[in-house]
């Protein structure tokens, strides 16, 4: 029997975990049974989807969910529990709607995309043009001037969700000021979604700075772009557009903070962190109230095993990162002198699938260290470094050299919900939250109580 | 080699086929050959879905859909393409409007029932209560006066779609009328579906003919109903509800007709036969373009090989399927005469899934020829005979003893779409239609052509 434990101690060793039953294998398991056997963050996410729902910078459901977190984390014993004064971005949707008024009268379900101008009152009525890309766009030349031009890009079931999401994204973002650029009046956007059942996506847009016309931008469901498609194929199409969008001026939110601080170093930081705001639809359920879940799950998780490690670890729950990131860089310049000593910076905003293990913003030096870190995470199939985008608000710490961690989810049918009416409570599963919360507080707790560093 | 052809032959026999090598056999498969090469019923449905849309009874759109029938089954070549007069009911839904008012405001997506009262103007505002049964509707008592009735029953994904419906049919149909008379203000309905992406599912509804009050009915979707039963859980949750919906005088409308006259008994008829109109949302693509596609193209494919059987095989495309049965029952009113004289009527309305076989309305004396019959649709994996609902319209012709015959269609994800705004073109697979068709036109072929007719 030794024998053969010895064997298993050396490939355990051998794939790379350390130290064979060493201190972070118990914490680990123990880690994994508490949350294992915890709906902690699910009845945090459905606290927050229930109870406030969609919270937009600027509302005063973003307030309540400030409020409720701040109430929460405190509840749950936390030390150092704040607020941090952020000005966020006010917009809002107002009324809106789009219809197809030539060859025949068809209603289309219509989101405004966040930062738009509104139309004029009587709304726009043009002709439409389709394209896929921005070379058929450019190719359309003066085709474009009085049309509104419909973004018809479509991101797949099958492909790589992330990447689908990146190549339609710019569609959103820049089409715009792309389009104004030929004269277009107004641009609609094909939802960006591989899976639809009829509910337009929103998401930020951005005018280009160069003096271009800054004209109405608004998302339309997949199935609403593909009839627009088809038809327009067959003759001229005429769609109406009215959208009441405002930009207000800018409105007082807060980050907020709680700390489980460290026993040895607790002026070195571990953040774990995740934004409080969404977009005015839906719950934001998966964006981001699980992720805000996860991370207030795992340092409750932590403090409720009494594993307190040698460095702090601070909950960040970010204001405003759907449009304008006034949170992300807040909590950057607020902390700006504690950022040499922040040891690494995790976010978790990839909805609420099981774990996959952590995304480095591309190729790192501790790479390989981070690996043998999350074999850890073995049990419960979170062993994964993956060189990917971690996460919209730790990029404001890049500039400081902090090493960068998202917590990477199975995104398979993030985007089907993604920015719409259905990120709702009912799409998530509370056995992944489990698992979610495990992965996290684990590879937090590690690195936070070790001896080494990673080197900047 | 004779050997083993005897060998099959008698195989194929003892399968049940009707005749080895024989007539029937080498139809079928001139019949799944020619469908499986065609996209006609795509090509159809498409252009319904398309140019037309939506089409409720009493519709600029229905009247166009009608016209468009009838000029393609008139360029398809058929005999007696006619147009039959029925006067059909006029519903409206006009604007509408949900969303909760307490403990904070939250939009709520809505779609009125067909055939719903509306509103007052300024709508009506009132907790709710939230019910999964009739049973817990009575026991509300008179906590019920003066509320709003949810009806949170939930159809769920796994269980069989068409009994999950059947199950939650009821609360949809009758309980505005089972809430009114226990003193409720208005009703809402959690869509009937087991997959939501957050949009309503609209369908009919009937008042009793009892002098219960009629109150407004609407769906919400299956998200909103499970928020509102939450936050009911927690405290009073109040509704605001706005419904333009009205009735206005029936409307001019038609059923479609054409005919594939028969060789030897042109007098005697097999209907093949799906609705046009459909309702006021999506495209009917699936409700029920798509039925009407398998069957104008069914007919399309018997005439384009030549095929024309002993009887006569009738086109028959309903209006008013979906909020008044107008064109069944204008249609059996219309063939009194001729009903003694239809062999069978098929009925396309499940989607645009692919073929299992055939629903007999029931046992019947003749479901095992009919199953023998069925064994030709082996190749396409056609071949059940299932004693289960066989379709809407052709219930009209029960009570003339017509056997009825619908297609039976895999349904998992018939109900994700039914009756919203998802019903649309992209949803379908031309493969399925090509199977379809092939099912259809083979059956109605040997039931038409075959010297024996079923024992009425």
């Amino acid at each position: 029997m030794l024998a053969r434990a010895a064997l298993a101690c050396a490939l355990v060793a051998a794939l790379g975990a350390a130290g064979c039953r060493g201190p972070y294998r118990d914490v680990a398991e123990r880690i994994a049974n508490d949350a294992g056997r915890s709906d902690g963050a699910y009845v945090k996410v459905a606290a927050l989807a229930t109870e406030v729902g969609a919270r937009l910078s600027g509302t005063p459901a973003l307030e309540r969910a400030i409020a409720w977190a701040r109430d929460t984390l405190a509840r749950d014993g936390h030390e150092n529990v704040a607020l941090e004064p952020v000005t966020v971005p006010h917009w809002s949707r107002g009324a809106e709607a789009a219809e197809i008024v030539a060859p025949a009268p068809r209603k289309l379900a219509v989101l405004a995309l966040g930062g738009s101008v509104g139309t004029p009152p009587e709304g726009v009525t043009a002709e439409v043009a389709v394209v896929s890309t921005f070379e058929e766009l450019a190719a359309l030349g003066a085709g474009a001037r009085g049309k509104i031009v419909l973004f018809d890009h479509a991101m797949r079931a099958g492909e790589p969700p992330g990447a689908s999401y990146g190549h339609a994204l710019p569609f959103r973002r820049e089409g715009a000021s792309r389009a104004a650029k030929l004269g277009a009046v107004a641009v609609l956007v094909r939802s960006l979604t591989a899976r639809s059942l009829g509910a337009p996506h929103t998401g930020a847009m951005k005018y280009a700075d160069d003096g271009s016309p800054r004209i109405p931008a608004a998302a339309i469901s997949v199935e609403d772009a593909e009839l627009l498609a088809r038809l327009a194929h067959l003759g001229p199409v005429k769609v109406h557009l009215a959208l009441g969008a405002e930009t207000h001026p800018g409105a007082p939110s807060a980050n907020v903070i709680a700390e489980l601080r460290g026993r040895e170093r607790p002026d070195e930081i571990v953040v774990i962190s995740a934004h409080l705001d969404s977009w005015d639809v839906g719950q934001g359920a998966q964006d981001d109230g699980a992720g805000c879940a996860i991370v207030m799950e795992s340092l409750a998780t932590l403090r409720r095993l009494g594993l307190r490690p040698r460095r702090t670890i601070r909950v960040v729950l970010y204001t405003n990162e759907e449009n304008g990131g006034a949170g992300a860089n807040g909590y950057a310049a607020a902390h700006a002198a504690e950022l040499p000593r922040h040891v690494a910076a995790f976010e978790v905003d990839s909805g609420a699938g099981a774990p996959r293990g952590f995304s480095t913003d591309g190729p790192q030096p501790w790479a390989g260290d981070a690996k043998r870190l999350a074999n850890l995470l073995a049990p419960i199939r979170a062993t994964a470094i993956i060189p990917s985008f971690p996460g919209e608000d730790i990029m404001a710490l890049k500039r400081a050299g902090v090493p960068l961690l998202g917590l990477s989810l199975d995104n398979e049918h993030y985007f089907d919900v993604h920015h719409s009416v259905a990120d709702t409570l009912d799409k998530i599963d509370p056995a992944n939250l489990r698992r979610d919360v495990a992965a996290l507080a684990t590879m937090a707790y590690v690195v936070a109580d070790r001896a080494e560093t990673w080197r900047r």
